[in-house]
């Protein structure tokens, strides 16, 4: 049998993550993974193997496709200005299955449990810190803030600070877009 | 039979409370609770109803602890020491099960799925937002902070980063000490 086209295993990997970022990982059962794929058991195993297989594949594509977005608007109006646009868009975006950020609503729910997707979760949320790292380290290049500023504790409160505004934002939008204006004010200050 | 001590009852809804705020209200089964707690599950029924009105209990029990523990700084130190050591407070407590504040991760977890938990967890966050914008107002009173500062726009920011600090938390102490610290800082230049 040809091998189906990648494209059509995006979109089911994306399907996935979607019920996955929004109901968790234990809230969503491979009947609910089954009938969101319209993919009957045996089908399901041999495309994806198992739900934690699939939450991976899941998790990878919500972490790259946020790291490919804010470096095309850094790479569009700059690195400090995207720092600043990011909070909001994030906000805006309408195709966000939740607002919390899935990796960190995965670590929450699995790390007390041991499992290996918290560990995932995990080296991912480093990964994006380490990318607000260069972002500030090109804002500084780029002269667009101060030169004493350490860009690895900026890139830490950075995250610490988004997280919050997507916690809030699961419950009032209008007080986590307060807070997004904020946080890109902070960062004009800087 | 005579009602059993009310100590006991606390004590029992305080493990209660660790099982849940670590594990997860999916992740704690009726099982769970009742080795935890050392109860059959006759007693657990007739002491408490269901997982559901034991989880109620523990998240009123953890917001109102909470609560208390706050202004009884704000009685001892003023509002604005009090708002400024709150952070640090909450990641050095060893008395906590999980770094993450157990309102929020209740409310991640079940609000897409339309619990009554989740209300009852948004409805205890919004209470201690505004005993934060209290404290705010109280450190304007005491003239600690600018009187053009609004005690309602500060405590939603104070409340939703505290959120993020501690999702960090979960991840590193280290990292989310330093933006307690960070935290405290921001406050003192209000």
């Amino acid at each position: 049998m040809p091998r189906k086209p990648s494209f059509d295993r995006d979109d089911l990997i994306n399907r996935a993550r979607d019920v996955f970022w929004s109901r968790g990982w234990a809230g969503t059962s491979l009947k609910d993974l089954e009938q969101t794929l319209k993919l009957k058991p045996g089908s399901f195993y041999a495309a994806f193997g198992s739900k934690d297989a699939l939450y991976e594949l899941a998790l990878e594509k919500y972490a790259e496709d946020g790291r490919a977005r804010l470096e095309a608007l850094a790479s569009e109006v700059g690195a400090l200005e995207a720092l600043k646009a990011h909070p909001k868009r994030i906000l805006d975006s309408d195709a966000n299955a939740a607002k919390a950020c899935m990796l960190a609503k995965t670590y929450l729910e699995l790390h007390t449990h041991d499992h290996p997707l918290a560990d995932r979760a995990d080296t991912l949320l480093s990964g994006m810190e380490t990318l607000f790292e260069d972002l500030f380290h090109r804002a500084q290049t780029d002269g667009d803030i101060a030169k004493d500023r350490d860009p690895k504790r900026l890139a830490r409160r950075y995250q610490s600070d988004l997280l919050g505004m997507r916690v809030t934002a699961e419950r009032s939008k209008s007080d986590a877009l307060a807070i997004a204006e904020e946080i890109a004010d902070g960062l004009s200050a800087l």
